[in-house]
């Protein structure tokens, strides 16, 4: 343990100066493809080389090909961050290393899991009652979900707004459900005519209702959907991954309108709740459903214990990490306070660059800023949009991602990482003047 | 920051505590179910606790409620170990918190993974050529191998021995895809004959072949049935989860004899390659396919590079962990030598273990012993074996699981964890025989 201890230090230290000097770093990687891959040895040692060793191609190897998505200049897609907490909590679920397949298997991983969604299900705002279980990424929550819709209704469709993200054509072609794309508003929100017309007209399965989308975090309106759906005997899933931690302010719950309603509902602590990925938290109100859906028992893994929770049976994996402790972790170490804290200050700096752009002449905000994430583009063509990022993206100080909103190319600025400063933003703003 | 060092040098000192005196610790859990929960506060705090609270209640509440994946004495299921770099690693992965979905949102996490996959596959002897990339868990790698299959013949059925692993039967109920069962030998092998004959009755998407079956290990004769395969136009796919592992030592090599047929192959080095859980790494020579059957490119995530992959593309995910370095650590400070050194010995102590259960009165070894895994019960019931089961179980020392093998009930010992020694294993014995 001498060495371990050395090495945990080494790695610690490590850890603590890139996070102090994360900021200094180019966000966006400048390698070339290949560049990493030939600077590695094409073949496993034989021998064992000391930790130092990987620390030091650590530094010297990798990081000129890392995309620092900790960096607090990274605006690009959702930004997130993982916090100190979630990150050290990250280390004891590795030396526990348990797999929380069956309660048996590790009775805290799964009753822990249980009180971490469950301290989150409050922070939100959602229902009582509700069971929640973790998976590894929103891909796989809104698979679990519609692999339950389509026990309840075998080969109906699942309907979503052409706003909702590509997960949702994931899980269908993998379900080998029809999708069918409503159309949206002049704001990016599902046209709840259009969802009435569409469930006229095909069987429904599900219906994705999405609280935050991707491109522009739009809200479909759920309060309006969710009659629709339940009339329609069609499973209602809202995809909160992105906007659900918002909801820990109480501000924002107009967005939650209706969700109390969902059969199932996505949010990702992930993404703006400070936890290192991956965490995404999966809500149903019929866990009877998701287990009819996925429960397999073998012998093997058949145990004595009677009315325990085996949370293996809510999804398509059977191994499952400890995820929960960085949850807990997450929520314990910046309270509920310091979650509203963060988050309204996020909406702050987003609101506050938006004012910038609609002040500048030539720059135009192209969709509504309900959350962290502002759409915009500068007066010309597409090309020369793009080109402006590219550019932008070149220096290394900060990294933006694009979208395309009613047909044309548009920016996108998204706020999430804890680190994040009004000079970051500003420094954004003037990367994006001088490009 | 200093907060941050003291936080980790705390964590630190826990982990490696917990490491040297984990063989102190019960290994099974004995907490009854709902008595953690009860323990943890009903509702989140509101103030910021410091990292401090969260150790104190690890050890206090927590512990208990664990049961030790990574006790020497933990021989229940596959017995598996996260090994000192690999949690290192973790925490590194933690720190850095990138989102390998893309290249370009870090080509590092893109090659390392590449590099990683192709040292393992050089470890273990696969072919040059294969397309390796990292799931979660053999459940997922082994549905994106289905979900291939599929697509090249939508509709087609699923054969797989009666003693493959239920996240066969998983995959194919999400898929929906017919699951046939083939009968397997005495020493349950998948029969060829009964392949052969099942092949010419249904219209096959995929075969399942298992080196390393979850009851027994098991090898199906990969080298008889890729032929038939071969002509029935059937996916072959190679469920090596636990034994894949045990492939760097070349005189295990035999259970890999045409392996090189197939369409797609498992290997968990979370299982048996010190690795912290999870990480499953699929290889196949058909990448194209796997990528038909997974790529979608929503606008926000089309980048201008050319020519890169994205590994978002091969399998049901989008969000990505950036699992190579743990595999990377965990191969280069064990070398290739040291990784035989561990999986011979392990495999040296499960035949010593069978060797006193052969030379017992009253006891048998029920199955061969290809690997470290050892089947076998006392003369009685398949009660009194249960029973027998949780009386060793409930002394803390040891766990071991079951299974049920012609019908009878069954016991299984298995070693993984790189901390096991002889001792560990005569302890076992020990119990066994006072039970």
């Amino acid at each position: 343990m001498s060495d371990f201890r050395a090495d945990a230090a080494a790695a610690s230290e490590w850890v603590a100066r890139y996070l102090e000097g994360v900021r200094e770093l180019p966000v966006l990687s400048r390698v070339e493809p290949g560049q990493i891959k030939a600077a590695l040895p094409d073949a496993p040692p034989d021998r064992p080389e000391p930790f130092a060793a990987v620390l030091r191609d650590l530094d010297e190897i990798l990081l000129p090909g890392i995309t620092h998505w900790n960096h607090p200049r990274f605006f690009a897609y959702f930004s997130i961050s993982g916090s100190e907490p979630g990150i050290l909590a990250e280390l004891l679920t590795a030396a526990l290393n348990v797999n929380a397949m069956l309660w048996r298997t590790s009775p805290a991983a799964t009753e822990l899991e249980e009180v971490a969604v469950d301290w989150l299900r409050q922070l939100v705002g959602l229902p009582a009652g509700l069971h929640g279980h973790i998976e590894d990424t929103a891909s796989t929550s809104t698979l679990a979900a519609l692999a339950a819709a389509r026990h309840l209704r075998p080969g109906g469709a699942v309907l979503c707004s052409e706003h909702a993200h590509s997960s949702v054509d994931k899980a269908a072609r993998l379900l080998e459900l029809p999708l069918v794309k409503i159309p949206a508003d002049s704001e990016f929100r599902m046209w709840p005519d259009a969802l009435a017309g569409a469930l006229a007209e095909h069987e429904a399965a599900a219906v994705v209702a999405t609280v935050g989308t991707t491109s522009s975090t739009s809200v479909d309106p759920v309060a309006e959907l969710a009659p629709l759906c339940a009339e329609a005997g069609a499973w209602l899933h809202v995809d909160a991954a992105y906007a659900g931690p918002a909801m820990v302010c109480e501000e924002n719950r107009w967005a939650f309108a209706g969700v109390e309603e969902a059969d199932s509902l996505v949010v990702n602590p992930h993404k703006w709740l400070f936890t290192p990925i991956d965490c995404s938290v999966l809500y149903t109100s019929r866990p009877d459903v998701l287990r009819d859906a996925f429960s397999i028992l073998p012998e093997y893994l058949r145990t004595s214990d009677e009315d325990v929770t085996n949370l293996m049976d809510y999804g398509p994996a059977l191994g499952r990490r400890f995820r929960s402790l960085k949850l807990w972790a997450v929520i314990r170490c910046h309270g509920r306070e310091g979650l509203q804290a963060l988050i309204r200050e996020h909406m702050r700096l987003a609101r506050l660059f938006a004012s910038w752009v609609e002040e500048a002449p030539a720059w135009e905000v192209v969709a509504p800023v309900p959350f962290s994430v502002v759409c915009f583009r500068l007066e010309g063509s597409d090309e020369e949009n793009a080109a402006l990022l590219e550019r932008v993206n070149a220096t290394g100080e900060a990294y933006l991602s694009h979208t395309v909103l009613d047909g044309r190319y548009v920016l996108r600025l998204a706020v999430g990482n804890h680190r994040t400063t009004e000079d970051d933003v500003r420094r954004a703003w003037e990367l994006l003047q001088e490009a």
